[in-house]
């Protein structure tokens, strides 16, 4: 028996009660029942997004989401700023490109969050820009963007602020209407602990004004089109994943958002300390600005990640992703988003030190184990265990 | 207990094995074990199509997979024709204009097929038009169109014949590379016996020459991304349903897939004859061109089929969907496509005339199931029927 586990920042594992949630009999899309089941979704999704605006459940991935704010919110030849510092970053400025409109990138080093001073830069560089895109939390670094700061600033300018929360909601506290986000973006393989297919969009008043004066360039993600069939779904819903939806909101509900966050947090502080204790290199150097979904480190001189990542996944069975680009065999990309604890990071660690032991690397055995016991004994969860 | 049911022409009802497959724990979409699984589907996807070439999976319902042929294989101010003969090809001449594609449409009467002559009319007259859209069984209206005619007149022409064979994928025949169609788009939801969620999309060679000339309109949908990222998938694939699609092809294979058309065909016989039998009217005068996922009927003068389909749904949880436009209250769509056989009809059609009771209408007890039974001892399945 070969086990086969992630611990990568989306896909995630999907407890059984979502997963069984969504293998029930299916219902018409059009029937009474499922518009109960709508209602149901479409009162809770709105808390998670901290709005009182109308959320969207899109049938696509993430990129999809991604792609219909570009579409919605914006027309050829508009300018747009673009926060790159990750590969999610750059996927905002590729398909604005696709749309007629220009990207300003605002770049910076991967492994560090947009600088502020740099974005206002931009901006009146560009005052004529109408959006300013980023990414909450890039899970191609680990790094997240100061989201809250970047929406203060053009609160009061004719810039809308579209966020990609991707993996960034339900890990770290986000508040669409309090902050100010224009168009916020998750999916349902992050924090939702569910299956890949489902995206979400939440959009801003602000942001409605300049949608209804724009005839969107796609049918398929028109937010008009989701506006006019709200509560239902413009085109047939992905039925059995809105049932596994439903499980996934309990679930959330019952743990509570502000916990839910919090344990990513402890989760990640866990990771890092765990990386640490084997000789890695935390890649973001700022503690404040590492992402509670990943954490990502460079390896000690000498030690090849693709090998030891190859070594995790054939004969562990555990995927782990690395770095790409300039960091590809130097980095390792430790997920721990949605239904994820310590114990489970023990089993993700163990297999780490097993494998670094058949490469021969030196490190003390136990390690990353005994470093994740420490910042489990600050955390707050282990007091909080409750029997259920 | 209230059972909920479908007779429609999709979502329809999903099998158990299905279902359960869809709930598997996940994978990462870039494991290897992910890529043992889309190798052996992508290897079986072509079989079912009558096609040579490589079948995308989108994640999307269908009207994605429209949207996404018209995005990649038409630039703004291109010309096409198209197919106007129900609401979906109402939907592509829509998707068209979205896209600044000029959509020219050949109508026909609801409930008839397109017309030949109609079509090649309208080529002379638009000699430089880059495409036909045409919809196979439009599930609005329960008519085919007349692909293979329409195909093998535009093979030698510079026009690319794009197919929704959304429906009629698996429940009538279809052989891509030998009737000459360029772009075949299929969903999960229908033939497939699937949750909504995956759609389909094969390109013969000639619609490669012609959207490698173009920048496509979109970045999820494009289907140069598609073939550069093939065997696997661009973005988040839809692991679950993917899950789920090794299951339906399993099941489509062992049954056969001249058997599974034959099948389909035997069932849009029984519901013709059990409608017929209740005083219907069989709203496709053609019987060569009735559809055989859905078949529609309009009720007897004075029946309200709104009424009707109203006391199914909420007094035995049975939906069945009606006319739209100005059919409402008057047409009934009796959808029989999937997992579906003769022993389901009975149970569509008992509950039916449960309901005609209900409303005081005139009609022989049993004369629909009686029908059907008919049929069903002139049906091939009557003596193939094995045990399990």
């Amino acid at each position: 028996m070969k086990k086969l586990r992630m611990a990568t920042p989306g896909p995630t594992y999907v407890p059984q009660d979502i997963l069984l949630a969504g293998a029930q009999e299916l219902v018409h899309h059009r029937s009474s029942h499922m518009e109960e089941v709508m209602s149901q979704i479409n009162g809770s999704l709105p808390l998670l997004f901290g709005t009182e605006q109308k959320v969207f459940t899109l049938l696509s991935s993430g990129t999809g989401a991604m792609e219909a704010a570009v579409a919605n919110c914006f027309q050829e030849q508009d300018k747009v700023l673009v926060v790159s510092n990750g590969y999610f970053g750059e996927r905002f400025a590729d398909i604005s490109r696709v749309y007629g409109v220009t990207p300003i990138e605002i770049a910076s080093l991967w492994g560090t969050s947009v600088d502020m001073e740099q974005v206002e830069k931009a901006y009146h560089e560009h005052p004529d820009v109408r959006g300013i895109l980023v990414v909450y939390s890039e899970t191609s670094t680990g790094v997240t963007n100061d989201i809250q700061r970047i929406a203060a600033f053009f609160r009061d300018k004719n810039v809308l602020v579209i966020v990609d929360a991707i993996s960034g909601l339900l890990s770290h506290e986000l508040h669409m209407d309090e902050w100010g986000l224009d168009v916020v973006l998750a999916a349902s393989h992050k924090g939702f602990m569910m299956p890949p297919g489902l995206a979400f969009v939440s959009i801003s008043e602000k942001a409605w004004q300049r949608l209804e004066q724009i005839e969107p360039k796609t049918y398929y993600f028109s937010f008009k089109r989701f506006k006019k069939f709200y509560p239902m779904s413009p085109s047939s819903p992905g039925v059995s994943l809105i049932f596994a939806l439903q499980a996934s909101i309990e679930m959330l509900m019952k743990e509570g958002l502000q916990e839910c966050c919090q344990r990513h947090h402890w989760n990640a502080q866990a990771a890092q300390a765990g990386l640490a204790a084997l000789g890695f290199e935390l890649f973001v150097a700022d503690p404040q600005r590492r992402s509670h979904t990943v954490t990502t480190a460079i390896a000690p001189q000498g030690l090849d990640t693709s090998k030891l990542l190859q070594i995790l996944s054939s004969k562990y069975g555990m995927t782990i992703t690395g770095g790409q680009g300039e960091f590809k065999g130097k980095m390792i990309r430790v997920g721990h988003i949605g239904s994820v604890d310590i114990l489970d990071l023990f089993t993700v660690f163990g297999a780490i030190e097993l494998a670094l032991t058949e490469m021969g690397a030196s490190f003390t055995k136990g390690a990353s184990i005994a470093a994740i016991q420490e910042i489990q004994e600050r955390s707050v969860y282990h007091a909080d265990f409750v029997s259920t």
